[in-house]
């Protein structure tokens, strides 16, 4: 029974991350999404709340994955910018997390459930910092941010990357560039 | 009667910026631009066509006046950080072209007005590569989205600078990474 709870409340989370990611908040609707995971709307409400509940469920859920699922490997200026290559890999991926940020930034005045992703945040900085020993820890916070920045600026908005480089799709082009870019300021800003 | 009509146009464009980096192209009401603007809702139609007509015309009006506004003076490495740093401030002072662009990304699957924005870019990527001859082309269209990228994510995206360095106010400390950032980028992109 309990098992089946979790599976249904995991379906519930994938249609609902697919339908936030394409819609936003605002234009979010639970019945697409009640269709999309074959459950009952009801279930929904008793699960998650409200349609506020349910998208805190799905951002908390898609920060662990895109965090967790990226781990930092090793140590060195290398191991950064590996990392930053695999949360670029994982971002063209998947651009859910990228995109359900960048539409609670512009719906939003306070990010959801910030206590528990300012933890995981806090956690790959740690790692960053730990790293490269010669970065403080607001340096390793800032080269987080820019490495986050740069990813989902390019999955999530791919209207600037068309008109400022002229191809969009040319993944391979850009992850060289940010690569390149990290690596150099990490060079830059190692005290 | 000319500089009437562009009078009401201009109140109009601003009455739409607002709605539409507030509130989307989705989100957008054309009531609430018309009682801002203090103009009636035919008078949209008649000037700009459609919603769709009126969003591009404010997104163009913005990017011409987000790059233009904001020149790159002088020459070497200098220039170029200096030019980011006017661009930061831009954004922060004006957050509107960095919504407008965050917006139309998640909502729009193509760009519009495509063509003339290609331009302003290139226009842009071109003082670039002017200023540091030992940029390529290329690596001064990727510097100029890294620049472009960095700074509408801090202004668009305050949830993710909250959750990573904990302050989304703190623009003294983003400016100054940016440009480390930036500085540190043209070293290694130089040929």
């Amino acid at each position: 029974m309990a098992w089946d709870i979790e599976q249904t409340k995991s379906r519930l989370l994938d249609a609902a991350g697919q339908e936030f990611a394409m819609f936003g908040f605002a234009g979010a609707r639970i019945d697409r999404i009640s269709v999309g995971a074959g459950v009952n709307r009801e279930r929904i409400y008793t699960y998650f709340g409200n349609k506020a509940g349910l998208f805190e469920a799905v951002l908390l859920r898609q920060v662990a994955q895109g965090l967790d699922d990226v781990p930092l490997i090793g140590e060195g200026t290398d191991a950064v910018v590996r990392f930053a290559g695999d949360y670029f890999d994982s971002s063209v991926a998947s651009p859910m997390l990228a995109r359900l940020t960048a539409w609670e930034g512009l719906e939003r005045t306070e990010p959801v459930g910030a206590s528990r992703r300012t933890e995981r945040a806090a956690v790959k900085a740690a790692s960053i910092e730990h790293a490269v020993p010669g970065l403080s820890h607001q340096a390793a916070q800032d080269l987080l941010l820019t490495i986050v920045s740069l990813c989902h600026g390019w999955t999530a908005g791919r209207n600037v990357g068309f008109t400022t480089t002229g191809d969009p799709d040319d993944n391979d082009r850009r992850r060289k560039h940010i690569l390149a870019v990290v690596r150099a300021a990490i060079g830059a800003t190692e005290e």
